[in-house]
């Protein structure tokens, strides 16, 4: 045999291998649909409570110690390294997110319509689990947990693949969950770690096994997964958000918003990269270039914008619409609200866009003509989170119009099936002339 | 300039063409999507009377006329001549329809969640139009005012492209839903009829202005305009049901269901292609062979039940799973309700399945386990339908399982926003040891 044919028949064996392992997977998943509201709740309880148990804490602290390790001596940059470190704190917050989606309501087996069709005939709608979700996420292992807490709330199993860098902790992390389903007497396989670029590559290739990929990481990560894949891919392509200084803005509010907005987390999709101010809007502009300034912002600002400030550099043409995942954000005057609606029409990536104003009517306006996943009125853009909005934790936040928009919690996993009992009715006796439907709801 | 390259500047100018079309259809749209309930029920109900105008009749009859004379002439076959055909039926029907569809609850607009994450801090979501979609269908003309319906009450254009044997019949109807949408002051644009395949292929690149292509037509098309877009199609894939004759089955109930799930439209996705029985259901399955023989259908068996019917055609391997949308059915034996399950799995095409017993608990145990948009309790698969299910209409029905499944009726061709209302707060605030959010619905 030849190298490559050693390397394609290599590939195959893996491909099928996995494939075998998706299959059992959406298997141990079908029991997870079936256990009911309260045996899924006991299991997310069971987990948080193996989380906080001193030995498993060991373990898996012992882990991360390995991954960080191993991160600073490849010299990884010092944000990552953060987001990779797993202490005591994290991992409480991690298990009272499981608590508290325990508490929630279950939205599995929930009848959302149910119709009397005709005498006899009975057609109901009633939320599922979608089946077998693939998740590819980049370093932040707690994620690997609150993922596993959404899947299971919603009755789905997980093939997951982490990042290379959080190895040993998603593999600590899995084992605990691993006996967790077992002690539940459920195949461990409902959440499978995968590892290597080659099983990435196989999930993404299993269109109609795994019913959607969730995609957490960069912009630029997303579109290679999305590009990659048949399979719905669920996350945000982009996130530029402007926050929209109207003429009716509070100077100090506005100022508030924008540093909020930008400086919190600059990294993070929801953080604001435009700032768009009206003409009569200045004292606000103002303040809102001392402020940013203050927090050390740089600011990019088109031609307009330095007549009042020339001390600012110059935006470029492509500064506006861009995602820059730093303290620089991107600023220019326009021509009242009109003017604004259509920049943000044209440079917004429809994820969380915000104005600043006291003018209730302008706000309204804003607020109903603004495609975007989120339209905020005096917020910050920031607030864009399934934490924030309540919804117990978030697999990710969705930029795509259809499905699940905005952050998404259990209710995305979630599809639904049309169950009809009859008593024998066939198609043929209805229509002009013969047996009408009745349509009654119930 | 070569010949290639005035072509290629022709499909330029072309693409650019369309492309601001779309653009004026999505503002057309966005007027639509504010019009209001009751204005867009007014529009829905002006379009019917239109349609009810016996002048207006006559241009589009004339029209229908025309496509019906070209088909013949060039030899189209006859059940496509008898779908394309418009009579005073047809329309009445339609116009029925729109006034039904006026008369529905208006979904748009409607909050879904309203939750105060803190003092003066309010979300809701809030269900809109997609926008502006995409609808590419075959041959029958009534399909466009229906879909021209169903948009309208979602508050979304629309960019149809009929099929070319309908071209005459489907101009005089947009012309009729121009003057309606003029004489509402929204620009006729809202409802666009493309004509050419070249702008059916421009339709499909426009990612990111059409949301969502809704494709009518064959399995077979369906599959072509999903792999030629980026856009989401809604559309199904494949229609593959099975009818399963469990050993509690009623032999008459059986036979009738058979003969009505697949012979009263052969061609239809919702037609049972596949009968399954339990070895225990020979009475049932020998009542279902002499119903169907007599309704002309041709069965092609497994070794198992050709032991039973020797007289039956064989089966191959292909023939399970296969849609023949023909009065053509496959009979396979199984050996209980598992293996029933298993073959459905590996078989069907997540379309509609049906269990035909008199036992509550195997029925019970069906409706909860397969995986398909519709699941079915004595019953055929042909209630498989927008109209039968009391949806008013219906766009297709989805084989996916995002977004929406089964038959999809004005929920697909909405999405949603989350709105936030503040004062001014700043996601700095809350955290650990900082203000708490309330989350309370209200």
């Amino acid at each position: 045999m030849t190298s490559t044919a050693v390397k394609a028949t290599t590939k195959r064996a893996n491909d099928d291998t996995i494939r075998a392992t998706a299959l059992a997977a959406k298997a141990a998943g079908g029991k997870l649909a079936r256990l009911g509201p309260e045996r899924r709740s006991v299991l997310l309880r069971a987990l948080a409570d193996a989380l906080r148990e001193t030995e498993v804490r060991a373990t898996v602290f012992a882990a991360n110690a390995l991954d960080l390790e191993r991160a600073k001596s490849e010299g990884v940059a010092a944000p990552l390294v953060k987001r990779l470190g797993l202490d005591a704190a994290k991992l409480d917050s991690v298990c009272d997110g499981l608590d508290q989606l325990a508490a929630m309501p279950d939205l599995v087996g929930h009848p959302t319509l149910r119709r009397e069709l005709d005498d006899g005939l009975v057609l109901e709608r009633v939320s599922c689990p979608l089946g077998l979700l693939g998740v590819v996420f980049e370093s932040r292992p707690d994620a690997l947990v609150q993922i596993v807490g959404l899947a299971w709330k919603s009755g789905n199993a997980v093939l997951l693949k982490g990042g290379r860098e959080a190895l040993q902790t998603n593999r600590a992390l899995t084992a605990v969950i691993a006996g967790v389903l077992e002690a539940a007497g459920i195949d461990r396989r409902a959440a499978v770690l995968l590892e290597g670029r080659e099983e990435v590559a196989a999930i993404l290739g299993l269109h109609g096994i795994v019913e959607m990929i969730v995609a957490r990481g960069s912009s630029e990560f997303v579109r290679q997964i999305q590009a990659a894949s048949e399979i719905p891919v669920m996350g945000h392509a982009a996130g530029v958000c402007h926050l929209y200084v109207h003429a009716g803005a509070d100077p100090t509010m506005a100022a508030q918003l924008a540093v909020d907005g930008k400086t919190t987390y600059a990294a993070a999709c929801n953080a604001t990269e435009t700032l768009l101010w009206d003409a009569d809007a200045g004292a606000a502009l103002d303040a809102c270039v001392e402020a940013l300034g203050k927090a050390g912002v740089e600011m990019r600002a088109d031609a307009a914008t330095r007549k009042r400030h020339p001390a600012l550099k110059a935006a470029t043409d492509a500064d506006f619409g861009f995602e820059f995942g730093a303290n620089i954000i991107a600023i220019k005057r326009v021509d009242g609200l009109d003017d604004a609606l259509a920049h943000i029409a044209q440079h917004g990536s429809r994820h969380t866009e915000a104005i600043a104003t006291a003018d209730a009517a302008a706000a309204e306006r804003f607020l109903a003509e603004v495609d975007a996943a989120g339209v905020f009125h005096n917020a910050s853009t920031r607030f864009a989170d399934g934490y924030r909005y309540g919804l117990g934790a978030e697999v990710g936040i969705s930029t795509d119009k259809l499905h699940a928009r905005g952050p998404v919690g259990v209710d995305g996993l979630l599809t639904y099936r049309w169950l009809l009992r009859g008593a024998g009715q066939l198609t043929a006796d209805y229509g002009p002339g013969k047996r009408a439907f009745r349509h009654r709801d119930l």
